[in-house]
């Protein structure tokens, strides 16, 4: 299930190139810079419930596989807390382990299966009770709990991704409890700067009740704003997320950014105002990154919920958030023409888009001081993906312009496999050119460990 | 000529894994569900002319190449029929043949002249004569006649491609015929859906006349077009094909659509209004689907009659198709949001556009319970291409949101060869995911016999 | 450093077929078609500065990667003629050369350090003044003067790119000189076709002036152009050359471009207007190019001077330039439809925006008699890029519809590195082919002399 040259080219002397550079990376710890775990389990560290709420409902990748196959999602346990019938789900999903194949989710599942609950033969319809059975009596021990899973993972730091309207309160008592382990926050304001997000308004209000700003004008909403980027970093945070629908950026002056900020809360706003008012907000959040050192990170082009159905019935990131293309040199040169070049100020550009990488996304990296590449993600976070994003990107912005993994997971359980298969991915790609004599091994070595460590640590700072 | 290991990965334990592969599928009978070869081949059962006419005239695979390196049409007999001098265009095909080095055209053509005409030199100037002579003679035997080529091959089923005004006497014909074989027509309604097909508004006429419906009218239109549907289930169709220039999709109320109608017929339509109809008739299609459970297929994004100048001269189908940039996500959505969560809906998605596969087809088909994703398709009909599809779309889609190959030819002879190419390249990307480790041997034989075989059986439900 | 199998695959049986047939083609002379070198150079065959200059000042593949991890261009003498301190800036880009690993600029300089300048040990901070004194020596002795560089590179042309307002003085000393090199300029009238081009109503009245026609007026203004076309055809001239910033054309009538170019000169022009007068310019230049033989390369997609403040301090040509999506499917139709079926004209279309590759760029070629593809271009000049270049188009528009490498360089050291790079990527793919048996050896031989040699021969007329 888990062979030790997995994932690296078949040729025999390149493979033994990989296994080498791999030898000296494996170990290395995990650096989760941008991820969706919950700071609660951490600060809580109650036992996780059973092996479909761990496993398949909080994972769209899972989910929506069985869902285009045309499995009911209320069969699958979800909308539900708890789920009614977990062992019922579980069945269903091991009957259907088969549709995973050559999924990168399966690569992760059976690093999970194997390496932390010890199973080793394959998960089907006849094994279902018991993989089953064999997970839920490893998830009552103590050494399945969050922090014991965190330490076994050699997780260095983990970052969770929160709305500025979060109090935090599970990293401050993290904080507070001693515990070694380095869970920070992530700024992603979406629920405040975007029109178009659910209850928009009355996030800014409560934006405002929260800081004790008035939020209802342009400079008392920036100035909130600045207070709870301050709130987030005062508990390690590091970097802020913006999931935009696309990268339009703006460079409006104060009086038509104010103006475009009172339409857009007196409800007047047409669908090109709240675009422009993304647009804006883009900038305004890289002026304050240059004045708190906050990281930028910008992950545009998915059209979520694509299923209005789904929507409806289920809300937000159920598995039909689709791809766009993605124009990403007009978008954002009204934010580099402001700031593009402060080389103190760091932009890690992500896509769904992969034409973009590389025809716009290497050659601006390849240039702009202040941009960086995020390195492949949702539906690229994978072998695939991964190589694709070597190849199409190296040339032009080199190694040293990227920002190495992140598993951008919510599935805790899959980091170790997530990290495992990236570090495998890119020394297969660096066995590549070493077997291709383009570059030397002693360098591949140093190269792996940047791609492993190093870079991830400089860019998000930690 | 045809090395038994070709289209093989060099590697030697990857090849022999692909080796394995390939000899549990290679005898597996062709399902061939989509394609242009004419029912009444079979039904009249008469010998093929000559080489030219069988090989070259039909295949704008053949003809384009050539014209593209400035051999005129006329010199190939493109529009002559019978072509005045055969011997003469095959001499010019023959001394031209270097220039197909690297295409899938020369895989297939060189497969059918060793396979089936048992020739083993290289096609050139020098050996025109020979080729044609030796290709001349067999065509007038009997176990070269279509219906025992048919055989010869392995066809399960062959699927022609008709338009609704087609009276299907050949299909018709065949059944009354005793012979085994099982041809069955397509629906293919652009001539009486697309408003810019050429003479639109008497097809529709003719739609009337054969339905004894009155299409003047946006319900009459319906009905007649149900009942034709109903006409070519009769004789064992099994799916419609839509040809679109984009995947636009509408869905109006019945008063909309029913002036949009009027407007189209009334010939005061707008270049909008002809687009919004195709893009209604394609949910429509999709509601009569529901109903009488045809499969649909989805064709879309190709820039018909691109050379104006050879279009007049020569008409449709003449090598100049160019394909354009398309965009899924937004366009297909009025339909999904229709129909979208029906799982016993099929609707199959194909591509020209290659950007599309990771960021479009395989986010939507690795979701949506109606969507399947069509194979490689025109253009991408190639090991180059076949293997992009698996790399772009297998992460996210899985194997079971496609649905096997098809080989969509007007050339009858080269149908084993395209069939064994996508067997082999099939083979090939199985066996590195085994050589990597990603998945198990047996599994690979599994899943090679589904995509072969399997998938296309129960998703155009043969 | 070199390794004599370097951009080989690694699979033996592969590599050996590889070397076989890069032996065949390593010595073969140099065509460089398209570049930007400067005759003056081999016509006062003066030696080259420093090191510095030499490698790093002209060339923005260079600088643009240390300007991107936050180097001041300022601190790499560009801007400065001569440079202040050319040993500060070589010991600033030694200490930086790892930024290079993995990407094509590094491969050439490499073959530049250990082929021409002997220096074996890599390139470091610890290496920079033992380079920059071996270079330095080695700039000094004749036989590293451009002649004599330009006869041991083995380079059979070299074309130059020159303004319509270039005088061509070097190119007629050169002719007078006696000297054996045949060094050509190409016709690149972007300065006097765009009018967004700087100083562009300037240009075309010095237009005027040189040829003494008055190009206030259209006529007269074309009639300057083809004069100018003669008169680079007279020095040896074979190519035009076109940096639009889309593939747009036109067709309009006489009296409409005739308006049309009065708006522009009179600067009361829209954006549209400018857009189609170089839409317009596009097709005259191809019905010139009908008359005097001129074969006209189109290099479409690059969004010039994306950083405002670098053009606004440094001026063009700094790395900034960015691709962008480019449609040739609707932008090329109006000039194909007036010349596209000419099969005596050659029109070579570049690009920057990958993904037309297949979609559109190998379908067009594999049609249009007049249309060729150029080979990968700027950021894709590169083995990655010239490896799905193939991938891309061969089984499209085959082999015969490319024209061969061209180098497009003004780092003169670079060029036999970048041809050598082209010929072993191109020996490399045709090796997979011959492995995976779609081609035979001997054939491979052929078509891997075509790329190198026959192919630029004949396409540029040399």
């Amino acid at each position: 299930m888990l062979h030790p040259h997995r994932l690296f080219p078949a040729d025999p002397s390149t493979r033994a190139i990989a296994s080498r550079l791999y030898a000296g990376v494996k170990d290395l710890p995990i650096l989760s810079p941008h991820g969706h775990t919950e700071a609660s389990w951490f600060a809580e560290d109650k036992p996780f419930p059973d092996p479909a709420t761990l496993l398949i409902q909080p994972d769209h990748y899972v989910f929506r596989m069985l869902y285009s196959q045309g499995i009911p999602l209320e069969h699958l346990g979800i909308g539900e807390h708890p789920i009614a019938n977990p062992r019922g789900v579980w069945h269903l999903f091991a009957k259907h382990y088969y549709l995973f194949r050559g999924t990168p989710t399966r690569l992760w599942l059976n690093y999970c299966f194997r390496e932390l609950f010890g199973l080793t033969v394959p998960l089907s319809q006849e094994t279902a009770d018991m993989y089953y059975d064999a997970i839920q009596e490893k998830l009552a021990k103590p050494e399945f709990r969050p922090r014991a899973l965190f330490e076994r993972f050699g997780v260095e730091v983990l970052a969770t991704t929160n709305s500025p309207l979060d109090p935090l309160t599970h990293h401050l008592a993290l904080r507070k409890s001693g515990w070694p382990g380095k869970v920070i926050p992530t700024f992603r304001p979406d629920s405040v700067v975007d029109p178009d997000f659910d209850g928009f308004k009355q996030n800014v209000e409560r934006l405002g009740a929260s800081t004790g700003e008035d939020t209802s004008r342009w400079s008392g909403y920036k100035t909130a704003l600045r207070a709870t980027r301050e709130r987030f970093r005062g508990l390690g945070c590091t970097a802020t997320d913006h999931g935009h629908p696309t990268p339009a950026t703006a460079d409006l002056d104060v009086e038509s950014a104010s103006k475009l900020f009172d339409r857009i809360l007196s409800g007047s706003s047409t669908i090109a105002d709240r675009e422009l008012f993304r647009a804006q907000m883009l900038t305004e959040m890289a002026l304050m990154s240059l004045d708190d050192g906050l990281v930028m990170q910008i992950h545009p082009g998915s059209l979520r919920n694509h299923n209005e159905t789904i929507y409806r019935r289920f809300g937000r990131d159920m598995g039909a958030d689709i791809p766009t293309q993605t124009d990403y040199v007009h978008n954002l040169q009204p934010l580099l023409r402001r700031v593009g070049n402060e080389p103190e100020l760091t932009i890690i550009l992500f896509t769904l888009d992969e034409s973009a990488y590389g025809r716009e996304l290497a050659p601006m990296a390849g240039h702009y001081p202040c941009l960086k590449l995020g390195l492949p993600w949702w539906f690229y976070d994978s072998p695939e993906g991964m190589r694709r994003f070597r190849e199409y990107t190296t040339e032009t912005a080199g190694f040293y312009n990227t920002v190495g993994f992140n598993d951008d997971t919510r599935a805790f359980l899959s980091i170790p496999g997530r990290h495992d298969v990236a570090r495998r991915v890119d020394c297969a790609f660096l066995a590549r050119l070493v077997a291709e004599h383009q570059m030397e091994e002693d360098e591949a070595h140093e190269v792996a460990l940047d791609l492993t460590y190093r870079l991830a640590k400089a860019a998000y700072k930690l």
